[in-house]
């Protein structure tokens, strides 16, 4: 397996409009598109592009968000996780298993309408990763 | 100013080759050169090459590190901050100070060789930043 695109960097926040206002008010950046809910990560998405990749803003969704506990610990938001591509999902958590990291869950929908999974940060040096399986139209 | 591209994620460690064994052993990913010092940010740093973009990983150089502080909090390392381009390092100083984001110190020498500054976490939503004028020659 080889490393793959790097797809997005993840980024909790408390809110997602007080994210985007704050990309447009420093970077003129703007939204890809609207934010959308992803009840299976129990998170609310948004993207915002940088020219080869992109920033997804993550703000919870439901009481048992994921990222709940995360703004516990940062309540302004932060670096959440990092997404790499792999051109097979499955292939890829077959790898990671065999050697000896592990994979939380099995393969679900992801953000990018394609299945991801999340690979335990201890394995991977106190980094949050998804992996994503790289859609099929072009970037 | 609009959004450059994400040149990298800046990711601690506390050992640079352990984590080049991870990422060889996980994704079969070889580093950019060899590691290196950077006293101006008092780290040691090696690139990994994603297609579109890299990781950085960085390891406390000298006893005044700042990465020695987040590996108190984080022994087993993680993200620690994102760097996106600009074209011109002190336009966007200005741009960042005029919007009242602070900027922690002068523009520096980086790892590729060009002037980059830190933006305050605290005025960018929790996420480290690193603002780098793009390498003049080609990516």
């Amino acid at each position: 397996m080889k490393l793959g695109r790097l797809n997005h960097v993840g980024v909790a926040t408390p809110s997602i409009e007080d994210s985007l206002a704050l990309y447009a008010r420093l970077f003129g950046a703007q939204p890809h598109g609207s934010a959308f809910d992803l009840p299976a990560q129990g998170v609310r998405v948004c993207f915002v592009d940088t020219p080869n990749s992109q920033i997804e803003l993550i703000e919870p969704l439901g009481p048992d968000s994921p990222v709940r506990k995360f703004l516990e610990k940062n309540p302004l938001g932060g670096q959440h996780h990092v997404c790499f591509e792999v051109p097979d999902i499955h292939a890829a958590k077959a790898v990671f298993e065999a050697k000896g990291a592990r994979v939380l869950g099995e393969p679900r929908l992801g953000a990018h309408g394609t299945l991801v999974f999340f690979v335990h940060p201890k394995d991977m040096g106190g980094v949050l990763t998804e992996i994503m399986e790289t859609p099929k139209q072009a970037h």
